[in-house]
């Protein structure tokens, strides 16, 4: 997940309840709806109890985790694109790779030290723990050496003006709002830090300031530096942990600041990388899709186990429990291993581009982006009058309590938002993210973040989901 | 806090109560003890309550802090001394350093990577972050290479023997007992599983492994690696994170797994450091000693704030509110800042060889060094008949929960420990650390981790105690 900025922002939203206009016209459904919804619903309750007692997910999320570090354009997110198109065929899916050109982003050495500062010990520094950004503008390998200033917002920033910060390293030394994140709105507090992530470097830069700096999107205090997304500037831009950041604005209060910083970061040439597509044709209606997915890609820093292999890992397991169940979707159901989500999101372009025409044949596209804790139930952006539709999922779903659907105007996902923009119904997990941003971007997404039973939690959604908008009799009004 | 392994064992005990055989023989007090303990009590609460309302111990901790790591030989532990050293003599302190050889270890590079793994993707390798612990035996600059093998206890690698280990880089994967550590056992989870780091790397050499490693001892899941002392081998020795022992456990379990490390370490030459000693003259016995301290050396990755910079600064706000508010000890308060705690306890030994002929007259000695928790009370290497006399500090105490006195047969800090031996009545402040062993000997332990609150609490506990020990009427018996 890169800059989605809503998500989570009203999990403790009720339940929506609904009336059901067309069954209340006619008294009841026909005794062949009758009997056809009945058949769904126990083939959805069918897949959620087999869900929740398989390991299926989290033996490929091991897998994909130990691999290493995802990120685009890297020999190990070819490999795990070659390893879920494998286990995909494996499992008797139509499989395809389609190209994606992607950037190959490189972390150099990542080193920082107060070489001046009030408090100094005669002869010594003090390290100062950072990381690269995505979009950075490296350093030369020696470094660059300045004063360093402080901003707690962009009005700051420009308060201070081109004469205070030409020539100098800002810091924006803004907080992530923990209370909110506590409260359900991780993606709030998220939404208001990461605008200085992302566009901090060219606020600073346009002052004339040689470096960047931020704290920390996140809300744990383990002096781990979050990476992710900033907008190419022409200076360096970094993140420092939550406390480096209090460090540097305490000793800038107190005095006269200088840090030497090495962000030797290096742009590869381009490469070849893929989407996977692997389809479970539909039995009546094989050109509607319906996708379920996550993204393969992840930063280099942890193993990508949250963000996103486990997104990956339950769109797998709905297509392995239809086949397991010998559960067949009418509509085709289409799992994708995206690539490069966080680095530009070059694959979802490439397949909207390869696949526009075809939207209109899209029936819905679900994406887990959002971590792998106990889902709620789905963000959507799809028309209110397909709501009804969606009672046998809510039913189903009750009871492991992941049975919300919460509209919203935007797309519930970063790779399904061309989709989204085209007016296909478009669904995300709605997981509960209160922990989320502890780890996201760090060299702590690893697989011990993930509690088996939320993944199957998780792998129930996507699947009762996927396979009820597979076989809706009628697809969902747009 | 180095290999202190019962502290915190039995924080839930419950209030110890005593009868007072004393007075009770007596029917009461006489009067002019009647009149001398009402005063003490209402001076020892004047302590208290003035403690609670300080920042002087949160200014001196954010300061020392701000100097940075302050490792044993380093430029930083020394300008600590000095600083020290002059804020005791700005309260009008009788202060002298006395000298300490200690050793220079200076950390180098410390990088690993998995070179050979299951699961590998053509051309990759796999990052694993680990650190090197004190007492590492270096590798040359180029690292070593070599196949890892997985123990999960002493026993295992012993039965593994020879055969299996030799040439092998040996991981002992022993779990921090986090569910021991959340029950108020902190200090029993981190007894288990720190016999590995400080006795792990002589027993892999034993069976002719070429380096050992140890999942760090702690209990947070955020991939950072804790530090500590090692007992020296002529291997080197480190400790990676647990999320990293997880991965190579899960690995070797699937395959071999070789892995390349580098561990860069530095012994330099011994270097002249100072224990800190500021006299508060004792108004009627200046020849009785009662000590409050801490220690002023650090691990160098974090600034150690809870370990334990947090403890001297308690220590100093004892004498700052004695001076404030005017109330002289009648024994002489020796504000101690000890140096070198954490690798190889040279300070204390220092002390104890020009003292030694001086316990008889020091009366009692107190340590800090269990984090900056809220504070439940002391431990106390003392004979229980010494209990009555500490009636005042408990009941003056009671009102912030810090009024237990849990009864240890070992000496309840490490830099107080010959003392203890000597038959020096002995305290350690109680403090709840429970989270104190997700931060201890890391990167994170830093300013951010103490709460204000709970430190005012800390130097109320140190005040109140030091000052009862110095004016009680009689001396602890011994």
């Amino acid at each position: 997940m890169r800059l989605q900025l809503t998500l989570a922002l009203s999990v403790i939203s009720a339940t929506l309840t609904y009336s059901y206009p067309a069954m209340a016209q006619s008294g009841q459904p026909s005794g062949t709806e009758n009997a056809s919804s009945a058949q769904l619903r126990s083939d959805l309750a069918t897949l959620r109890d087999a869900a929740l007692s398989d390991d299926y997910a989290y033996q490929q999320l091991a897998h994909l985790t130990n691999i290493g570090p995802r990120s685009t354009g890297s020999p190990q997110a070819e490999a795990a694109v070659e390893y879920v198109a494998a286990e995909m065929r494996k499992l008797g899916l139509d499989v395809h790779l389609e190209e994606v050109k992607v950037p190959h982003w490189i972390r150099g050495e990542e080193t920082a030290q107060l070489v001046e500062y009030p408090a100094q010990a005669p002869g010594s520094t003090q390290k100062i723990v950072l990381t690269a950004l995505g979009g950075n503008h490296p350093t030369s390998a020696e470094g660059i050496t300045a004063e360093v200033v402080v901003a707690r917002s962009f009005d700051e920033l420009k308060n201070m003006g081109r004469e205070k910060v030409a020539g100098k390293i800002v810091l924006f030394n803004v907080l992530f709002d923990q209370q909110k994140a506590a409260n359900g709105l991780a993606g709030a507090a998220y939404g208001e830090a990461v605008a200085y992530r992302g566009g901090g470097a060219k606020a600073a830069e346009a002052l004339g300031a040689v470096a960047s700096l931020v704290r920390s999107v996140g809300n744990a205090d383990y002096r781990i530096p979050h990476t992710g997304f900033s907008e190419a500037a022409n200076i360096p831009a970094g993140a420092v942990t939550s406390e480096d950041a209090d460090l540097i604005s305490r000793l800038v209060a107190e005095g006269k600041v200088r840090m030497h910083m090495v962000l030797t970061t290096h742009a590869g040439p381009e490469v070849v990388s893929h989407n996977v597509i692997a389809d479970l044709k539909g039995s009546e209606h094989p050109e509607q899709i319906v996708i379920v997915s996550g993204h393969l890609d992840s930063w280099d820093l942890g193993t990508g186990a949250i963000d996103d292999g486990a997104g990956v890992a339950v769109a797998m397991e709905a297509a392995e429990l239809m086949q397991r169940l010998h559960l067949h979707p009418q509509r085709t159901l289409r799992v994708i291993a995206w690539m490069d989500e966080e680095n530009g999101g070059r694959g979802n372009k490439a397949y909207a581009k390869a696949h526009a025409v075809e939207f209109s044949q899209h029936v819905a596209a679900i994406e887990s982006d959002n971590g792998a804790g106990h889902p709620m139930g789905f963000q959507a952006k799809i028309n209110a009058q397909a709501l009804p539709l969606l009672q046998p999922v809510q039913e189903v779903l009750q009871p492991i309590g992941a049975n919300l659907i919460h509209l919203i105007e935007r797309s519930p996902g970063t790779d399904i938002e061309p989709m989204a923009e085209a007016g296909v119904p478009t669904f995300g997990i709605m997981q509960d993210a209160r922990t989320y941003f502890n780890y996201h971007h760090t060299a702590a997404d690893t697989l011990d973040k993930v509690v088996p039973r939320e993944l199957r939690e998780n792998a129930a959604a996507m699947a009762v989901m996927g396979y009820a908008l597979a076989n809706l009799p009628q697809a969902l009004p747009r």
